[in-house]
């Protein structure tokens, strides 16, 4: 089969591989319908030294499939159902699946970061504790809402995540920082939790339009202290009650640090690439929470599905090009070039 | 009147000063009835420059107090009453009062840090916004339940501010690190938030026998390392879901990170007193949540003054000594000494 490998940072390739099996009982394998490419890929394909990666790492966290083959101990997935594939495995059965912390399962991974697993911007890929990891969906699997439903792997999940840790609440300012496909996923959660006022950052009109039409009331274009005068003047002096860090960079964390007003909580969600923060200060005398990490998608596809299915929210306008699995070192590049917003892979 | 004078680390002098009068239409003065030390009294005790403090700084921001005076447009607070004073003023009428969080009170401020209010280690205080700030209670001043009462002028709506920023949930773990009168009362809201598990950091016998007796169900001796080895092992592996950080202090901090488990909370009421923290890292990937600053207590006095005056709580068992106003350079030197847990002042 074939799958996307990366070798180095700006080097991927897709190649042939060895076909997906059954390794444990409790495996699944699914063909691939629909992947793509994630901002937190970029990453690697800017810093990945072929030492931290021998023999190439197999890269993809978000896919759609259908099951082709399932271990001997696997109870409720069958062959031939689609399924939505999150980002993280995890056994669906421990402490925090139960509490709906599935990326801290203790059994858990990740896919396409070069662990046990491959990666899922591939023809197939081994699902291990199938039961616990997949969502089988009753659609067919060309349905027009198939790039909404692909969010579910993640931007969507992601984007829920940072809203919920940062405390959406109606009648209380919203600031998102990050106009990336998750940014823009968490101006769909902020307006679905009811708040009335959320602010985007972000300066590329095609993203921010996007922004408007999934609900941000206010863009702000301005960087550093400029973008921070600017939110304090647009929530009357105070800043932004939940802010929405949806990027991990050093200038997002010091920026949702200027905007948060007293009570206010960040949620973060981007991968952080920042050093040690000083929570002492203005931090603590203005009772600020910060939370988020990596989001339990797994859990929230039950709240969101179902605003999906019904035509209530319509993620999957952050996909903006389409390719076949061939192209995806091209779909890397676009996405860096900020050529394409999002790019989705049909294997 | 006499009024309790720090000048410098280690130099409490009681000394006579300028009465106590109105200056604002919605001042009040009071005349103390109660008074009390705080450990966070004890950070300027170690290191408060002259520079610092010209003049000298008056002490104190606990008391309870009968009402002697009000201003002109004072309008719910009456000559007589007894009240409880918060360490806060606040003018109850603001975004963040409305919200219940005094302690950022646009126009508020704190009592006993050198600004433009004296402190209440003293026969009288002026109190500004006393609608705001002051909570009238139908109780005698000589009443038995008055050391209780004074607590919540601080450490028992501090505590409490620590449980709930710490999300103390039923059936979660609980750990309190801080075995002064802030520890001991956030035990007390743990329990009162109904959990079961309630580990108490903490070597004096005489502190530890009193969270015992507060619903502590384990004492965790040990420091650093060990601490935290002998947390994971009482809580199944995995560590404490609530983090009550009490102290502020350098290793108190690093040791909530070091228990606290994935998806769980640091609420952290203790002035910090660290440098930088790491927030990347395992903080990001377990989903950790931190919280807490100055304790909103006025907020908190609604919910918590019916456990008091029904008998269900009794946190003024934390005062282990009381002495006149004149006798409070000892008391400081008492606290310092940890010969007492915590003094009251009766003026």
């Amino acid at each position: 089969m074939r799958a996307t490998i990366m070798y180095a940072a700006g080097d991927v390739r897709v190649e042939t591989v060895a076909d997906a099996t059954i390794q444990q009982p409790t495996d699944a394998v699914i063909r691939i319908t629909r992947a793509c490419i994630c901002g937190s890929d970029l990453w690697p394909y800017h810093d990945l030294t072929p030492d931290a990666a021998p023999g190439g790492r197999p890269m993809g966290h978000e896919a759609i499939g259908i099951v082709e083959d399932v271990g001997s101990a696997v109870r409720l997935i069958r062959r031939g159902q689609l399924v939505i594939m999150p980002f993280a495995f995890s056994d669906g059965s421990c402490l925090f699946c139960d509490e709906g912390l599935n990326t801290s399962c203790v059994h858990g991974g990740f896919f396409g970061v070069g662990g046990e697993c491959g990666g899922a911007q591939a023809e197939a890929l081994r699902v291990p504790m199938a039961d616990g990891t997949l969502y089988p969906i009753d659609v067919d699997e060309d349905d027009a809402l198939m790039p909404s439903l692909l969010t579910l792997s993640d931007v969507m999940g992601t984007g829920h995540h940072a809203a919920v840790t940062a405390r959406v609440t109606p009648g209380k300012p919203v600031a998102v920082i990050g106009d990336g496909a998750v940014g823009l996923c968490a101006v769909i959660a902020a307006k679905r939790l009811g708040t009335e006022q959320i602010i985007m950052l972000g300066r590329h009109a095609v993203r921010t339009d996007l922004a408007r039409a999934f609900g941000a009331t206010d863009v702000v274009s301005e960087r550093g202290e400029a973008a921070i005068e600017r939110i304090h003047a647009l929530t009357g002096g105070h800043g932004a009650h939940s802010v929405l860090e949806c990027v991990g960079a050093e200038q997002a964390i010091a920026t949702s640090l200027g905007i948060v007003r007293p009570g206010g909580a960040i949620g973060r969600v981007g991968v952080p690439h920042y050093g040690a923060q000083d929570i002492a200060g203005p931090f603590f005398y203005r009772n600020i929470a910060i939370g988020g990490g990596p989001a339990p998608v797994r859990a929230y596809i039950d709240e969101l599905l179902p605003d999906i299915m019904e035509g209530r929210i319509d993620p999957g306008r952050v996909f903006d090009r389409t390719i076949g699995l061939g192209e995806a070192p091209d779909g890397y590049r676009a996405m860096d070039d900020r050529e394409a917003l999002k790019v989705m892979i049909r294997p």
